[in-house]
């Protein structure tokens, strides 16, 4: 394939593209297929001549398209959101063409240097402390990393990781901190890390920054706070409040590819001291030297991560935030939570159900007031229909169904059809469970 | 932005990146810009009202351009290649507008399932020991990884990593290999993980996996083996014997990323046992459980990696194979391997130089005959004058320039005219030297 076929196939995907976008919403949310589907659909070892881009192409539609879960259909509520823009798309086919791999300085300097400017774009949009901005002479500074898991980190390190008790809202708070730290230290271990988050995935609670954070720099801990879906909603000034604390971490991170309009991947981390993370990871083989390398001008982001290579991730930043703009971002954030405020209203307004959390930005966690098996069908009902799609959590052992407002495209009467399907699958279930319950008396 | 917005802008974005990669030779390949180059060009803030995409494609060319450097350019020998083609480009489109997370079975099935069977078919193209297919009922399989270091993980586990002496060639050798495990022994440390390399980065030697291998079978010690760039290379009968031997290890890893057309990300690993990274990574939540999770059928590639989320990646293999099929991506391999032979033998014309390793793929380390100093100065020359671009090793401790053969559009023309501009400069220093010589004398 030559420039000038590209040329041709390029713009023919674009509007391939273009198309599944705008008519998700006539795809099944949720694929009907079994497990072990595609083997049987396509050879089983790679052609030795080439074949045509019109027979990928179809085989797109015959393939693929039958196994894919529409994360960007108005119907998904699932999970949280993963983030989906046409200026992210363009940014990342940019990307895609300059291909370089940015692991030091002067493997790319406008990968490394844009990449540093965004962090500190997004930083002062969520108004994180100066201390955490890299600007000309900051000791901090941001980077973009693989997300990861807190507790598979202590896997892989070997440290024991305590889970502490929540409140009534499930936050964590000073007591049960303080409480958990001199256990430990009686014990005989040395607590030096706390993660505190701010959305949870469960039900989107805060952890009490403002009482965790003085404890934990009274104790000399390293604090974290994660707040992977939340950390968007910063960049409006009426939600800015729930980050008040921040200046008590060490490190923060969210991911402006699950609300920010910036597609996967691209998970926003800051430390206060970068040193702390160059100084942990940080290895010089000569193949990777460069000149300006003990300069002190530059950053070379391999020493913040694990892996080695990096793209160009930042581009996707800039283009998303110079074409929707502070305001367009703020908008966007906005409608969402007034979406699954929406929704919310309507789960009140039924006596069947309840509400299980206080809804603060995108996510309701409801259930029907009853059993844990009786939420289990009525989830089964949901996902085999296939119109919606809903995924659970477990909120103090009970079994609570989640409704995250996820996709770009989604609007008031998505979610009142949803409701409308819920309320009408519920119906059916509890007249299925009278049934049999007047067959037993 | 809206679809037709994007249908709109896609279609240029898609002009641009072909008349970049087009036009990439009238490029200088190393960029001129100073540490700190960008910030200046660029607003402190993000914009409160939108940009325009006119504006944003200008400063592509007016802020970004100037600060990259070329990894596709013809005149890049840097580093190793990293994958371009076309088809990998279209997938990656393909790829942002689904934008599933493939964390999951469930949640997108045809992102996993695809990658299952992606993977078969490039083990089978290696051919790898059925051990690490996973077939329909296979115990092993391959995933697409984040690559990364091994001395990185050494130190996060805090697991003692110890360099084995390399024989003559710069290979592992069983005796070398019993001798540190004895020692470590004998200093009562238990030695249970050995990694093999094949193709090094230094100077892409080979270990001696059929010497390394059995000793680690004998001992009970994961063999893991590495061959980040040489990987690709198995697709040739002539040099899959490079790989005899993989039979030993337990996992085996290589970057299609690298060398087989499949654009970064893509660093594929197998493992013979899922259940050891399975047991070793796996973690619950009720958000993300499923009704096919324990069935047995499923993978669910987020109990193999460390982060959460992954991107459909695959759709980059399946378009890459497909378009080039296994006799295209078998001839750009050796059209490589060629080049990098017709560089030794400019070299070894030249009595002034010499070749400092066996050339078997397509690296050259070679070096002035005469001090580091000399040799750093011939490199400091090279790459101030920006026409070509390398990066040096050490070997034996000696200063060593690589020479890659990288780009995909790269031809005899250019390696000729490389190794004219490197005798030219090479030609000039050691005047200056003699100059200097005659001054002092």
């Amino acid at each position: 394939m030559n420039a000038s076929d590209f040329r041709r196939r390029g713009k023919e995907m674009v509007d391939y593209m273009a198309d599944y976008l705008e008519g998700i919403e006539g795809r099944q949310v949720y694929p009907d297929v079994q497990p072990g589907y595609l083997r049987p659909l396509i050879p089983a070892t790679a052609p030795q001549e080439p074949d045509t881009f019109e027979d990928i192409l179809q085989d797109v539609e015959k393939i693929i398209m039958p196994g894919v879960t529409h994360w960007h259909s108005p119907y998904f509520f699932a999970y949280f959101p993963t983030a989906s823009s046409y200026p992210a798309m363009l940014a990342d086919m940019l990307c895609g063409a300059i291909g370089c791999i940015g692991f030091s300085w002067a493997a790319s300097p406008a990968c490394t240097e844009l990449e540093t400017v965004m962090m500190d774009w997004l930083g002062k949009m969520l108004q994180l402390p100066e201390a955490f901005l890299a600007g000309e002479a900051g000791e901090g500074g941001g980077v973009i990393q693989a997300h990861s898991s807190v507790e598979r980190a202590g896997l892989i390190g070997g440290v024991k990781l305590k889970a502490i008790p929540s409140d009534g809202k499930f936050a964590m708070r000073a007591s049960a901190l303080q409480e958990a730290l001199e256990r430990d230290k009686a014990a005989g271990l040395i607590p030096f890390f706390v993660v505190a988050t701010l959305g949870t995935t469960s039900c989107c609670s805060f952890d009490n920054l403002l009482e965790v954070g003085p404890i934990c720099h009274e104790e000399d801990i390293w604090l974290h706070v994660d707040a992977a879906y939340a950390g968007s909603a910063f960049i409006c000034p009426e939600f800015r409040h729930l980050l008040n604390g921040v200046e008590f971490a060490d490190s923060f991170n969210f991911n402006p590819h699950k609300w920010l309009l910036v597609n996967f991947d691209c998970s926003a981390m800051w430390v206060k001291r970068r040193t702390d993370l160059t100084g942990a990871f940080k290895l010089d083989p000569v193949y990777l030297k460069h000149s300006h390398q003990g300069s002190g001008l530059i950053t070379d982001y391999r020493h913040w991560q694990l892996p080695l290579g990096r793209r160009f991730r930042s581009l996707k930043m800039w283009f998303v935030f110079r074409m929707y703009g502070v305001k367009g971002l703020q908008a966007y954030i906005r409608k969402h939570v007034q979406l699954s405020h929406e929704f919310e209203a309507f789960v009140l307004q039924d006596p069947r159900f309840e509400v299980c959390a206080e809804v603060t930005l995108g996510l309701v966690c409801f259930r029907l007031k009853g059993s844990d098996g009786l939420n289990e069908a009525l989830l089964e009902r949901i996902n085999s229909a296939r119109k919606i799609h809903l995924v659970p959590c477990r909120l103090r052992g009970q079994f609570v169904l989640r409704f995250a407002i996820c996709s770009r495209k989604v609007e008031s009467g998505h979610v009142r059809l949803a409701w409308e399907h819920i309320r009408g699958l519920a119906a059916e279930l509890l007249a299925a469970e009278e049934g049999k319950a007047e067959i037993k008396s």
